[in-house]
Protein backbone atom coordinates (compact mmCIF):
# COMPACT_ATOMS: atom_id res chain seq x y z
CA UNK A 1 0.00 0.00 0.00
CA UNK A 2 1.87 2.64 1.25
CA UNK A 3 5.14 2.06 -0.59
CA UNK A 4 5.82 4.22 -3.86
CA UNK A 5 6.13 2.57 -6.86
CA UNK A 6 9.62 2.45 -8.77
CA UNK A 7 10.15 4.24 -12.42
CA UNK A 8 12.12 2.97 -15.49
CA UNK A 9 13.96 5.55 -17.77
CA UNK A 10 15.91 5.49 -20.48
CA UNK A 11 18.35 7.30 -21.49
CA UNK A 12 19.49 7.81 -25.44
CA UNK A 13 22.47 9.04 -25.38
CA UNK A 14 25.22 9.52 -22.43
CA UNK A 15 25.29 13.43 -23.61
CA UNK A 16 21.72 13.35 -21.76
CA UNK A 17 22.31 11.55 -18.38
CA UNK A 18 22.38 15.26 -16.74
CA UNK A 19 18.97 15.24 -16.93
CA UNK A 20 18.00 12.38 -16.02
CA UNK A 21 20.22 11.99 -13.64
CA UNK A 22 18.77 9.74 -10.39
CA UNK A 23 22.01 9.01 -7.83
CA UNK A 24 18.91 6.53 -5.89
CA UNK A 25 18.99 4.40 -8.76
CA UNK A 26 19.81 1.23 -9.98
CA UNK A 27 21.72 2.72 -13.62
CA UNK A 28 22.24 -0.48 -16.32
CA UNK A 29 24.82 0.75 -18.96
CA UNK A 30 24.18 -0.58 -22.75
CA UNK A 31 26.59 -0.65 -25.01
CA UNK A 32 25.31 -4.10 -26.89
CA UNK A 33 27.42 -4.13 -30.31
CA UNK A 34 30.28 -4.45 -28.64
CA UNK A 35 31.28 -3.27 -25.35
CA UNK A 36 28.88 -4.70 -22.67
CA UNK A 37 28.79 -7.25 -23.99
CA UNK A 38 32.09 -8.15 -24.22
CA UNK A 39 32.36 -7.20 -20.58
CA UNK A 40 29.92 -9.29 -19.67
CA UNK A 41 31.80 -12.42 -21.46
CA UNK A 42 34.94 -11.51 -20.06
CA UNK A 43 33.35 -12.34 -16.52
CA UNK A 44 31.96 -15.43 -17.64
CA UNK A 45 35.60 -16.14 -18.59
CA UNK A 46 36.98 -15.44 -15.27
CA UNK A 47 38.24 -11.89 -15.56
CA UNK A 48 39.01 -10.63 -11.84
CA UNK A 49 38.61 -7.00 -12.33
CA UNK A 50 37.96 -4.80 -15.47
CA UNK A 51 39.04 -1.05 -14.89
CA UNK A 52 37.32 1.18 -17.62
CA UNK A 53 38.98 3.97 -18.44
CA UNK A 54 37.70 7.25 -20.37
CA UNK A 55 40.97 7.71 -22.87
CA UNK A 56 43.28 5.95 -24.71
CA UNK A 57 46.30 7.87 -22.75
CA UNK A 58 44.98 6.12 -19.50
CA UNK A 59 45.24 3.07 -21.08
CA UNK A 60 48.88 3.59 -22.52
CA UNK A 61 49.75 4.21 -18.87
CA UNK A 62 48.12 0.96 -17.47
CA UNK A 63 49.68 -0.67 -20.23
CA UNK A 64 53.48 0.48 -19.19
CA UNK A 65 52.74 -0.59 -15.82
CA UNK A 66 52.09 -4.13 -17.19
CA UNK A 67 48.09 -4.64 -17.58
CA UNK A 68 46.30 -6.09 -20.03
CA UNK A 69 44.51 -3.59 -22.00
CA UNK A 70 41.31 -3.35 -24.06
CA UNK A 71 41.57 -0.33 -26.15
CA UNK A 72 39.66 0.70 -29.66
CA UNK A 73 38.34 3.24 -31.18
CA UNK A 74 35.52 3.41 -33.90
CA UNK A 75 35.72 -0.32 -33.86
CA UNK A 76 39.67 -0.30 -34.21
CA UNK A 77 42.13 -2.13 -31.81
CA UNK A 78 44.53 0.39 -30.96
CA UNK A 79 47.95 -0.77 -31.41
CA UNK A 80 49.29 -0.90 -28.12
CA UNK A 81 46.79 -2.55 -26.63
CA UNK A 82 46.09 -6.62 -25.87
CA UNK A 83 42.79 -6.58 -27.25
CA UNK A 84 40.00 -4.59 -28.90
CA UNK A 85 36.25 -5.15 -28.33
CA UNK A 86 35.43 -8.12 -29.56
CA UNK A 87 33.74 -10.59 -26.95
CA UNK A 88 35.73 -12.88 -29.05
CA UNK A 89 38.70 -11.86 -27.69
CA UNK A 90 38.41 -12.55 -23.82
CA UNK A 91 39.19 -16.17 -24.18
CA UNK A 92 39.39 -17.98 -20.17
CA UNK A 93 42.99 -18.66 -21.17
CA UNK A 94 44.13 -15.58 -21.87
CA UNK A 95 42.37 -13.63 -19.16
CA UNK A 96 41.18 -15.78 -15.97
CA UNK A 97 42.20 -14.33 -12.87
CA UNK A 98 43.87 -11.20 -14.14
CA UNK A 99 42.96 -7.23 -14.15
CA UNK A 100 41.75 -5.70 -17.18
CA UNK A 101 41.64 -1.91 -18.68
CA UNK A 102 39.38 -0.98 -21.14
CA UNK A 103 38.55 1.72 -23.09
CA UNK A 104 36.12 2.28 -25.90
CA UNK A 105 34.66 4.91 -28.00
CA UNK A 106 31.15 5.01 -26.65
CA UNK A 107 31.02 2.37 -23.66
CA UNK A 108 33.44 3.53 -20.72
CA UNK A 109 32.55 7.03 -21.02
CA UNK A 110 29.06 5.96 -20.10
CA UNK A 111 29.51 3.94 -17.05
CA UNK A 112 32.20 6.60 -15.73
CA UNK A 113 29.47 9.48 -15.97
CA UNK A 114 26.82 7.37 -13.72
CA UNK A 115 29.29 6.23 -10.89
CA UNK A 116 27.71 8.36 -8.44
CA UNK A 117 24.30 6.02 -8.37
CA UNK A 118 23.26 3.73 -6.30
CA UNK A 119 24.32 1.22 -8.48
CA UNK A 120 26.06 0.70 -11.85
CA UNK A 121 25.71 -2.59 -13.44
CA UNK A 122 26.55 -3.86 -16.86
CA UNK A 123 23.65 -5.09 -19.06
CA UNK A 124 23.77 -7.06 -22.24
CA UNK A 125 20.97 -9.98 -23.60
CA UNK A 126 23.61 -12.51 -21.89
CA UNK A 127 22.63 -11.79 -18.72
CA UNK A 128 19.31 -9.89 -18.89
CA UNK A 129 17.17 -12.21 -16.84
CA UNK A 130 19.43 -11.80 -14.28
CA UNK A 131 19.99 -7.88 -14.64
CA UNK A 132 16.01 -7.69 -13.92
CA UNK A 133 16.53 -10.06 -10.65
CA UNK A 134 19.02 -7.80 -9.20
CA UNK A 135 15.81 -4.74 -10.15
CA UNK A 136 13.62 -6.35 -8.51
CA UNK A 137 15.80 -7.25 -5.53
CA UNK A 138 16.58 -3.68 -5.53
CA UNK A 139 13.47 -2.21 -5.46
CA UNK A 140 14.35 0.69 -6.70
CA UNK A 141 14.06 3.48 -9.60
CA UNK A 142 16.07 1.86 -12.86
CA UNK A 143 17.67 3.95 -15.58
CA UNK A 144 18.76 2.09 -18.54
CA UNK A 145 22.14 4.41 -19.93
CA UNK A 146 22.07 3.45 -23.73
CA UNK A 147 25.83 4.24 -24.77
CA UNK A 148 24.84 4.89 -27.92
CA UNK A 149 27.28 6.06 -31.09
CA UNK A 150 29.30 9.17 -30.52
CA UNK A 151 25.82 10.75 -28.08
CA UNK A 152 24.01 9.72 -31.15
CA UNK A 153 20.44 7.51 -30.39
CA UNK A 154 21.75 4.02 -31.58
CA UNK A 155 18.70 1.10 -32.58
CA UNK A 156 20.73 -2.25 -31.39
CA UNK A 157 20.54 -0.36 -27.88
CA UNK A 158 17.24 1.29 -27.46
CA UNK A 159 16.41 -2.25 -28.56
CA UNK A 160 17.69 -3.66 -25.69
CA UNK A 161 16.23 -1.20 -23.25
CA UNK A 162 12.87 -2.30 -24.53
CA UNK A 163 13.55 -6.05 -24.30
CA UNK A 164 14.80 -5.37 -20.29
CA UNK A 165 12.11 -2.54 -20.04
CA UNK A 166 9.58 -4.80 -21.00
CA UNK A 167 10.27 -7.61 -18.66
CA UNK A 168 10.94 -5.17 -15.65
CA UNK A 169 7.39 -3.45 -16.72
CA UNK A 170 5.46 -6.83 -16.29
CA UNK A 171 6.25 -6.56 -12.24
CA UNK A 172 3.43 -4.13 -10.58
CA UNK A 173 5.93 -2.62 -8.42
CA UNK A 174 7.52 -0.85 -11.64
CA UNK A 175 6.15 1.94 -13.88
CA UNK A 176 7.00 4.45 -16.61
CA UNK A 177 5.85 7.67 -17.42
CA UNK A 178 9.01 8.18 -20.13
CA UNK A 179 8.53 8.37 -23.61
CA UNK A 180 11.72 6.99 -24.24
CA UNK A 181 10.77 3.94 -22.34
CA UNK A 182 7.44 3.93 -24.73
CA UNK A 183 9.80 3.95 -27.77
CA UNK A 184 12.11 1.63 -26.91
CA UNK A 185 9.11 -0.77 -25.71
CA UNK A 186 7.40 0.04 -29.07
CA UNK A 187 10.65 -0.83 -31.25
CA UNK A 188 11.49 -3.99 -29.51
CA UNK A 189 7.86 -5.16 -30.05
CA UNK A 190 8.54 -4.23 -33.49
CA UNK A 191 12.09 -6.14 -34.03
CA UNK A 192 12.13 -9.14 -31.42
CA UNK A 193 10.29 -11.38 -34.25
CA UNK A 194 12.67 -11.20 -36.81
CA UNK A 195 15.71 -9.82 -34.17
CA UNK A 196 18.42 -10.36 -36.61
CA UNK A 197 16.54 -8.88 -39.44
CA UNK A 198 15.16 -5.82 -37.83
CA UNK A 199 18.94 -4.94 -36.85
CA UNK A 200 19.89 -4.47 -40.79
CA UNK A 201 18.55 -0.92 -40.60
CA UNK A 202 21.23 -0.14 -37.42
CA UNK A 203 23.80 1.78 -38.55
CA UNK A 204 26.32 -0.09 -36.21
CA UNK A 205 25.53 -3.08 -37.76
CA UNK A 206 27.11 -1.89 -41.31
CA UNK A 207 29.83 -0.52 -39.49
CA UNK A 208 31.23 -3.74 -38.10
CA UNK A 209 30.41 -5.61 -41.30
CA UNK A 210 32.61 -2.80 -43.07
CA UNK A 211 35.35 -3.76 -40.74
CA UNK A 212 35.00 -7.38 -40.63
CA UNK A 213 33.76 -6.94 -37.41
CA UNK A 214 30.27 -8.14 -37.37
CA UNK A 215 30.86 -12.46 -36.49
CA UNK A 216 29.17 -11.48 -32.93
CA UNK A 217 25.99 -10.04 -33.72
CA UNK A 218 24.56 -13.38 -33.01
CA UNK A 219 26.43 -13.81 -29.90
CA UNK A 220 25.51 -10.66 -28.70
CA UNK A 221 22.23 -10.73 -29.12
CA UNK A 222 21.65 -14.17 -26.70
CA UNK A 223 19.90 -13.90 -23.93
CA UNK A 224 20.54 -15.71 -20.88
CA UNK A 225 23.87 -17.27 -20.94
CA UNK A 226 25.14 -16.30 -17.59
CA UNK A 227 23.43 -15.11 -13.95
CA UNK A 228 26.86 -12.88 -13.85
CA UNK A 229 26.73 -8.54 -13.46
CA UNK A 230 29.51 -7.09 -13.32
CA UNK A 231 28.75 -3.36 -11.57
CA UNK A 232 31.13 -0.54 -10.85
CA UNK A 233 32.95 -0.66 -7.17
CA UNK A 234 35.12 2.55 -6.78
CA UNK A 235 36.64 2.86 -10.30
CA UNK A 236 36.47 -1.15 -11.42
CA UNK A 237 34.43 -3.16 -12.57
CA UNK A 238 33.85 -6.93 -10.49
CA UNK A 239 31.03 -9.05 -10.25
CA UNK A 240 27.98 -7.23 -8.30
CA UNK A 241 28.02 -9.80 -5.50
CA UNK A 242 31.66 -8.87 -4.33
CA UNK A 243 30.27 -5.08 -3.38
CA UNK A 244 28.87 -4.22 0.11
CA UNK B 1 24.64 11.29 -62.60
CA UNK B 2 27.65 12.75 -60.27
CA UNK B 3 25.25 14.44 -58.07
CA UNK B 4 25.92 13.94 -54.39
CA UNK B 5 22.60 12.48 -52.76
CA UNK B 6 21.66 14.36 -49.84
CA UNK B 7 20.90 13.06 -46.32
CA UNK B 8 18.17 12.96 -43.46
CA UNK B 9 19.04 13.04 -40.31
CA UNK B 10 16.83 13.22 -36.81
CA UNK B 11 18.07 14.93 -33.49
CA UNK B 12 15.85 14.03 -30.76
CA UNK B 13 17.01 16.96 -28.20
CA UNK B 14 18.39 19.83 -28.57
CA UNK B 15 21.54 18.89 -26.30
CA UNK B 16 22.43 16.82 -29.01
CA UNK B 17 22.35 19.28 -31.78
CA UNK B 18 26.53 19.51 -31.50
CA UNK B 19 26.21 16.15 -32.16
CA UNK B 20 24.57 16.45 -35.34
CA UNK B 21 25.66 20.03 -36.46
CA UNK B 22 25.65 20.48 -40.41
CA UNK B 23 25.60 23.89 -41.65
CA UNK B 24 24.63 23.27 -44.79
CA UNK B 25 21.78 21.58 -44.07
CA UNK B 26 18.21 22.52 -44.04
CA UNK B 27 17.24 22.21 -40.32
CA UNK B 28 13.37 21.50 -39.46
CA UNK B 29 12.47 22.82 -35.93
CA UNK B 30 9.70 20.83 -34.26
CA UNK B 31 8.10 21.22 -31.31
CA UNK B 32 4.69 19.89 -32.17
CA UNK B 33 2.98 20.74 -28.56
CA UNK B 34 2.92 23.10 -28.95
CA UNK B 35 5.26 25.71 -29.47
CA UNK B 36 6.06 25.36 -33.41
CA UNK B 37 2.32 24.44 -34.01
CA UNK B 38 1.77 27.97 -32.33
CA UNK B 39 4.05 29.79 -34.37
CA UNK B 40 2.56 28.47 -37.61
CA UNK B 41 -0.65 29.53 -36.65
CA UNK B 42 0.16 32.61 -35.73
CA UNK B 43 1.85 33.07 -39.49
CA UNK B 44 -1.49 31.66 -41.09
CA UNK B 45 -3.36 34.30 -38.67
CA UNK B 46 -1.21 37.04 -40.16
CA UNK B 47 1.71 37.88 -37.61
CA UNK B 48 4.53 39.86 -38.84
CA UNK B 49 7.68 38.77 -37.31
CA UNK B 50 8.06 36.73 -34.67
CA UNK B 51 11.46 37.24 -32.42
CA UNK B 52 12.40 33.84 -30.36
CA UNK B 53 14.08 34.86 -26.88
CA UNK B 54 15.38 31.97 -25.06
CA UNK B 55 14.84 33.57 -21.45
CA UNK B 56 11.97 34.94 -19.65
CA UNK B 57 14.32 37.83 -18.72
CA UNK B 58 14.77 38.94 -22.16
CA UNK B 59 10.95 38.40 -22.90
CA UNK B 60 10.09 40.86 -20.10
CA UNK B 61 12.39 43.22 -21.58
CA UNK B 62 10.72 43.34 -24.58
CA UNK B 63 7.50 43.95 -22.49
CA UNK B 64 8.55 46.81 -20.78
CA UNK B 65 9.43 47.91 -24.88
CA UNK B 66 6.07 47.98 -26.10
CA UNK B 67 6.07 44.32 -27.57
CA UNK B 68 3.49 41.44 -27.73
CA UNK B 69 5.12 39.00 -25.71
CA UNK B 70 3.82 34.92 -25.73
CA UNK B 71 5.76 33.08 -22.69
CA UNK B 72 5.24 30.07 -21.06
CA UNK B 73 7.10 27.34 -18.75
CA UNK B 74 5.84 23.94 -18.67
CA UNK B 75 3.03 25.04 -20.38
CA UNK B 76 2.06 27.99 -18.13
CA UNK B 77 1.52 31.96 -19.06
CA UNK B 78 3.60 33.72 -17.36
CA UNK B 79 1.93 36.87 -15.58
CA UNK B 80 3.34 39.87 -18.06
CA UNK B 81 2.96 37.86 -20.80
CA UNK B 82 0.23 38.68 -23.42
CA UNK B 83 -0.42 34.76 -25.05
CA UNK B 84 0.97 31.32 -23.77
CA UNK B 85 1.89 28.73 -25.95
CA UNK B 86 -1.65 27.89 -26.98
CA UNK B 87 -2.04 28.02 -31.22
CA UNK B 88 -6.12 29.46 -29.99
CA UNK B 89 -3.76 32.02 -28.70
CA UNK B 90 -2.73 34.03 -32.24
CA UNK B 91 -6.33 34.98 -33.28
CA UNK B 92 -5.94 37.49 -36.30
CA UNK B 93 -7.50 40.06 -34.80
CA UNK B 94 -5.15 40.50 -32.17
CA UNK B 95 -1.60 39.80 -34.18
CA UNK B 96 -2.56 40.55 -37.58
CA UNK B 97 0.69 42.93 -38.93
CA UNK B 98 2.56 42.83 -35.73
CA UNK B 99 5.55 41.36 -34.16
CA UNK B 100 5.83 39.07 -31.17
CA UNK B 101 8.69 38.31 -29.00
CA UNK B 102 8.26 34.34 -27.86
CA UNK B 103 9.82 32.50 -25.21
CA UNK B 104 8.75 28.78 -24.44
CA UNK B 105 10.09 25.97 -22.49
CA UNK B 106 11.71 23.57 -25.33
CA UNK B 107 11.26 25.52 -28.35
CA UNK B 108 12.77 28.59 -28.63
CA UNK B 109 15.79 27.64 -27.21
CA UNK B 110 15.84 24.73 -30.39
CA UNK B 111 15.50 27.85 -32.49
CA UNK B 112 18.35 29.91 -31.84
CA UNK B 113 20.86 26.72 -31.70
CA UNK B 114 20.17 26.15 -35.32
CA UNK B 115 21.12 29.57 -36.45
CA UNK B 116 24.14 28.73 -38.09
CA UNK B 117 22.63 26.29 -40.63
CA UNK B 118 21.44 27.07 -44.26
CA UNK B 119 18.03 27.81 -43.44
CA UNK B 120 16.12 27.28 -40.02
CA UNK B 121 12.57 26.70 -40.90
CA UNK B 122 9.47 26.19 -38.52
CA UNK B 123 7.88 22.50 -38.87
CA UNK B 124 4.47 21.45 -37.78
CA UNK B 125 1.71 19.21 -39.36
CA UNK B 126 -0.14 22.06 -40.25
CA UNK B 127 2.68 22.71 -43.16
CA UNK B 128 4.35 19.47 -43.53
CA UNK B 129 4.43 18.99 -47.38
CA UNK B 130 5.29 23.08 -47.96
CA UNK B 131 8.37 21.91 -46.17
CA UNK B 132 8.76 18.74 -48.13
CA UNK B 133 8.95 20.78 -51.28
CA UNK B 134 10.96 23.74 -50.10
CA UNK B 135 13.45 21.03 -48.82
CA UNK B 136 12.92 19.56 -52.45
CA UNK B 137 13.61 22.47 -53.93
CA UNK B 138 16.56 23.22 -51.89
CA UNK B 139 18.37 20.07 -52.26
CA UNK B 140 20.06 19.93 -49.04
CA UNK B 141 21.00 17.40 -46.30
CA UNK B 142 18.05 17.85 -43.53
CA UNK B 143 18.36 18.20 -40.27
CA UNK B 144 14.66 17.37 -38.33
CA UNK B 145 15.70 19.05 -34.70
CA UNK B 146 12.89 17.68 -32.04
CA UNK B 147 12.83 19.87 -29.28
CA UNK B 148 11.75 17.30 -26.62
CA UNK B 149 11.07 17.85 -22.89
CA UNK B 150 13.55 19.57 -21.26
CA UNK B 151 16.48 17.63 -23.42
CA UNK B 152 14.53 14.56 -23.19
CA UNK B 153 13.67 12.57 -26.06
CA UNK B 154 9.18 13.21 -26.70
CA UNK B 155 7.36 11.06 -28.86
CA UNK B 156 4.95 13.68 -30.66
CA UNK B 157 8.32 15.29 -31.69
CA UNK B 158 9.50 12.15 -32.60
CA UNK B 159 7.08 10.72 -34.79
CA UNK B 160 6.41 14.00 -36.48
CA UNK B 161 9.74 13.50 -37.59
CA UNK B 162 8.70 10.29 -38.86
CA UNK B 163 6.38 11.84 -40.67
CA UNK B 164 8.38 14.42 -42.63
CA UNK B 165 11.07 11.95 -43.36
CA UNK B 166 9.20 9.28 -44.48
CA UNK B 167 7.72 11.86 -47.05
CA UNK B 168 11.61 13.41 -47.97
CA UNK B 169 12.50 9.73 -48.38
CA UNK B 170 10.25 8.75 -51.17
CA UNK B 171 11.99 11.39 -52.87
CA UNK B 172 15.41 8.81 -54.77
CA UNK B 173 17.35 12.14 -54.20
CA UNK B 174 17.46 11.81 -49.97
CA UNK B 175 18.68 9.23 -47.76
CA UNK B 176 19.33 8.15 -44.34
CA UNK B 177 21.29 6.29 -42.47
CA UNK B 178 20.77 7.26 -39.19
CA UNK B 179 19.72 5.05 -36.46
CA UNK B 180 17.16 8.07 -35.18
CA UNK B 181 16.00 8.31 -38.59
CA UNK B 182 14.80 5.03 -38.59
CA UNK B 183 13.40 4.69 -35.13
CA UNK B 184 11.37 7.57 -35.97
CA UNK B 185 9.81 6.45 -39.15
CA UNK B 186 8.99 2.96 -37.74
CA UNK B 187 7.13 4.87 -34.38
CA UNK B 188 5.71 7.16 -37.19
CA UNK B 189 4.53 3.58 -39.37
CA UNK B 190 3.23 1.87 -36.22
CA UNK B 191 1.51 5.21 -34.48
CA UNK B 192 0.03 6.98 -38.32
CA UNK B 193 -3.18 4.41 -38.42
CA UNK B 194 -4.42 6.00 -34.98
CA UNK B 195 -2.49 8.95 -34.38
CA UNK B 196 -4.84 10.14 -31.35
CA UNK B 197 -5.06 6.83 -29.99
CA UNK B 198 -1.04 6.21 -29.76
CA UNK B 199 -0.54 9.88 -28.77
CA UNK B 200 -2.00 8.68 -25.11
CA UNK B 201 1.42 7.15 -24.57
CA UNK B 202 2.69 10.31 -25.04
CA UNK B 203 3.92 12.52 -21.44
CA UNK B 204 2.95 15.70 -23.22
CA UNK B 205 -0.34 14.70 -23.78
CA UNK B 206 -1.20 14.14 -20.12
CA UNK B 207 0.84 17.37 -18.93
CA UNK B 208 -1.47 19.13 -21.32
CA UNK B 209 -4.56 17.50 -19.53
CA UNK B 210 -3.51 17.96 -16.38
CA UNK B 211 -3.44 21.68 -17.13
CA UNK B 212 -6.79 21.73 -19.38
CA UNK B 213 -5.04 22.17 -22.34
CA UNK B 214 -4.94 19.51 -24.25
CA UNK B 215 -8.00 21.13 -26.52
CA UNK B 216 -5.42 21.81 -29.16
CA UNK B 217 -4.06 18.19 -29.68
CA UNK B 218 -6.04 17.17 -32.38
CA UNK B 219 -5.59 20.71 -34.25
CA UNK B 220 -1.50 20.20 -33.95
CA UNK B 221 -1.91 16.90 -35.89
CA UNK B 222 -3.98 17.97 -38.58
CA UNK B 223 -1.61 18.23 -41.98
CA UNK B 224 -1.57 20.66 -44.62
CA UNK B 225 -3.68 23.55 -42.95
CA UNK B 226 -1.44 25.64 -44.57
CA UNK B 227 1.33 26.57 -47.15
CA UNK B 228 3.25 28.74 -45.21
CA UNK B 229 6.60 28.56 -43.53
CA UNK B 230 8.22 30.16 -41.03
CA UNK B 231 11.93 30.54 -41.26
CA UNK B 232 15.28 32.22 -39.71
CA UNK B 233 16.03 35.73 -40.86
CA UNK B 234 18.75 36.79 -38.18
CA UNK B 235 17.50 37.15 -34.95
CA UNK B 236 13.51 37.04 -36.14
CA UNK B 237 11.25 34.50 -37.44
CA UNK B 238 9.38 35.55 -41.00
CA UNK B 239 8.08 34.28 -43.76
CA UNK B 240 10.48 31.70 -45.81
CA UNK B 241 9.80 33.66 -49.10
CA UNK B 242 11.00 36.64 -47.52
CA UNK B 243 14.56 35.65 -47.36
CA UNK B 244 16.64 36.38 -50.12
Amino acid sequence: MGDPKRKVEVCFSPALFSDFRNDDAVVVIVDILRATSAIVTAFMNGVSKIIPVATLEEALEYKKRGFLVAAERDGIVRDFADFGNSPNNFRREVIEGRDIVYSTTNGTQSIMIARESFRVLIGAYLNIEALAEFIFHADRDVLILCAGWKNKFSLEDSLFAGALSDIILKNARFYTTCDSTQASLDLWYLASPDLMGYLEKAAQRHRLKKNNLDDVIEYCHTPNLTGLIPALKDNYLTRVENIG
